[in-house]
């Protein structure tokens, strides 16, 4: 059946084609006007009824594969995706085979998670700190959301940037995603206080699903405020949510990293989306998407976060600013949810940890975003990381034995090997050599790294390009050898 | 039994006379010398054998009297202070009566904490951001304890001020007191945390004895981290130990506010200093000194921190520059004693929990404090605050019916009355004229207020002089009705 959308634009010129005809494709699907498996016309048979040129309908189409709803087949029709149900996405990465070389050595940090800062310094960082310090001082503590004038601009952010449509109320500013988390932690024990309960009674221990491999200094954050982790093992796309619904006792919460599965790279299809915000409903489970690269997509247009989809309010948004600019400024956000319930267990939280967030960077951050330097550096640092990326899809894709994966966004690579001792020996050898990467074993929260590949993991954004460039040709060599 | 020190005078001029023999003296009353009771020299005579002028004598055994080594009885001989036995001090205050008047409303907000920051804008404000927003941008976190440079002048300033000998590598920079207070509220449940024990068993939750009146927010974080409370009647001076001794299950930790009760200004007696540094090490307990406005003494010079007294490891002292500059920053710190279980307990909790400060911010705190601005601003609001406590004294000493106390020290003070009645209505007769202060009940952390006298608490160094006088006047008036 060929399902043929009614769509009408809006030629002003304030959205462009490609998004209109994708936003209205989009909610066809999502309001069951269109069915799983059905085919949509061509892209020229469109464009043609549309009367618009065609490249705006293959960059609609392009979008909406990339984000799961459509399925692609060379020589067919594209379809709508079989919507929560099985697994019609296609893994994300690549392997194969080569050869290269490493000389020397010298320090060469590529702990993942590092920025590049190089550009950030100049006229704007300067005059953004010199307005924010020349502001009158205020003599109390910063609001308890953060500043309403950072919140504005951070919304703003987050509407251009990830398509979250939230205001300034809808924002608690942080000390970055381990502060935000550590709120969140104890926001759950707020709701599972029951209200009968004597205040000095310790509140039971809430159980957060986690992904493993995933992030590990989430767990413990997480772990330290007293939750209990229920580590899920990841599958190439990221949470399987079938785990979450054999669960005998349901989690309270599950933190995902949808966008891009931190480390393994994978991205949530949206059929895995709606029913992971499904699931949630159905066992009022809090959903935490840690949202911590998207902002760097190298492959396809950035996805919608997951709380975007989020028609439940139980999606509680986590970003910072630490790839965009530097963990240095320790500055992040928690977008909250529609529900009640949830936003008045964050604020109750707040109420009693106040912002540790100084108001001279949250007016510094104010006048970084509203000058448009946020948005200009990561433009300029988008195209350093295309190239870096570049850099290593050149040196380790087609490299016997191992498979590159991770590299559709962000600022990491994983370099899955044949098995752990390989992977052990590398690290141990780049590290001889003046090299740091991380064995993708210590992403496990599971002991003993179970349910996780052998695999090396690495940063590519924050080292030169010809520290980069030698760091990888001796990745290369360590997983050539036998060990 | 007369007891004649020997002092060795260093004349080079680092350290002022009064000064070395007050460390002298003080540590021969520590180190058990001189006895309890003996007399000293009269100053006339000690300054003789010393070859010194006798205001030098006379400045230091006023100071050590008014720390409560020494006890002085207009004709007799100064004595040594019956240490860790008795009450051999005076209670702080005044009380007394008389009448005036004011007039208008207009917001006033006396709640107190909230320091004076029209000083603090100026050149080496701008210069000392300017600085930090200069210098290359690391791409990484802050270090887990704060940068060390600013640690080095944190150091340097405690030893000024406070008296405390510590190093860059006893420093924990924090966010401010109440996110201190999460860190050793999390820090006494991985201490308790027996080693066999599964990571994922609930941890205990410690008990953690604290003042009544007291720092509300300081019990609002600690319940929120899962510490149970013990609230201690405070008695004029302070937190009576005698209490603690009398606990059958007794407290793994004791907050207290040593050199100026929060709110009611009393200051623990060197004798109660040493009953409870005692009490602690018999019970293995952590005493957390909240060293929260010690920079500014009106009466006496600044008492040495508890924490300079502990020759055994146990005491964390916590401090902020919310007082000293803005609490709009967000910048504080701790103190980790020499124990070792103390320390590791408090960095692992900081290895999950990262430091939250800005890199800037760290940054331009240390400019602030290596230019010497911070020196320079804490003498240039000293005398603005000596110049409005003495606008409250004029106003409301001598006040029928009511005692002015709290007022040795800091940027508060506490106007006890005959009643809660009256306390009640005097707060909203104030809040209906525009003026805001604070029922000092509220600052209980026992139910209904108990074991709190009836008092309003204000704070007299964020308004302007003529709006403090203004407020004055109204609160004059409202205490003097009849309710």
């Amino acid at each position: 059946m060929l399902y043929f959308p009614t769509i009408t634009l809006d030629r002003s010129g304030s959205t462009s084609l490609s998004s209109q005809i994708a936003v209205r494709l989009r909610s066809s699907i999502l309001l069951g006007e269109v069915r799983s498996g059905e085919s949509l016309p061509s892209t020229r048979a469109l464009a043609a009824v549309l009367g618009i040129s065609r490249g705006s309908v293959v960059t609609a189409y392009d979008q909406l594969s990339g984000e799961g709803y459509l399925v692609s087949t060379q020589g067919a029709p594209t379809r709508v995706a079989v919507l929560l149900r099985g697994d019609p996405y296609q893994k994300p990465p690549s392997s194969v085979a080569a050869s290269s070389r490493g000389q020397d050595t010298d320090l060469i940090d590529l702990t993942p998670g590092y920025p590049s800062t190089h550009r950030l310094s100049g006229p704007s960082w300067s005059a953004a700190w010199r307005t924010a310090a020349a502001r009158p001082i205020p003599h109390t503590e910063p609001p308890l959301q953060g500043t309403r004038a950072l919140r504005i601009k951070i919304a703003e952010h987050l509407r251009h940037a990830r398509g979250v449509l939230c205001a300034a109320e809808d924002i608690v500013v942080t000390a970055g995603t381990s502060e935000a988390l550590a709120l969140v932690a104890l926001a759950l024990g707020e709701s599972r206080r029951s209200g009968a309960q004597p205040e000095s009674e310790p509140i039971p221990a809430p159980v957060v699903a986690v992904e493993t491999p995933g992030y590990p200094a989430a767990a413990r954050v997480l772990r330290r405020l007293g939750a209990i982790l229920l580590p899920i093992p990841v599958e190439p796309d990221g949470m399987p949510t079938t785990i979450l619904e054999d669960q005998a006792s349901p989690p309270d919460a599950v933190l995902v990293t949808p966008s891009h599965q931190y480390p393994l790279g994978g991205r949530l299809p949206v059929d895995a989306r709606l029913r992971l915000l499904r699931w949630a409903g159905h066992h009022n489970a809090w959903v935490l998407e840690d949202d911590y690269d998207s902002e760097f997509r190298h492959v396809g247009p950035p996805l919608p976060a997951l709380a975007s989809l989020d028609t439940d309010g139980r999606v509680v948004l986590i970003g910072s600013f630490s790839k965009i600019l530097t963990p240095w400024l320790r500055l992040g956000y928690i977008v909250m949810p529609e529900r009640q319930a949830v936003r008045a267990a964050l604020l109750a939280v707040r109420r009693d940890l106040p912002c540790p967030v100084s108001g001279v960077l949250q007016d510094a951050a104010t006048e970084l975003l509203a000058t448009g330097a946020v948005r200009r550096h990561i433009a300029a640092v988008r195209r350093d990381y295309a190239h870096r990326r570049n850099l290593v899809l050149d040196a380790l894709s087609n490299h016997a034995g191992t498979t590159l994966t991770a590299l559709d966004g962000g600022l990491h690579a994983v370099l899955e090997v044949t098995d752990q001792a390989t992977a052990r020996a590398a690290v141990r050898e780049l590290l001889n050599r003046g090299i740091r990467v991380v064995n993708l074993e210590t992403y496990s929260a599971l002991p003993d790294g179970a349910a996780v590949p052998a695999g090396l993991v690495f940063g590519y954004a924050a080292s030169t390009d010809t520290g980069l460039a030698r760091a990888l040709g001796h990745i290369r060599e360590v997983t050539t050898r036998r060990y």
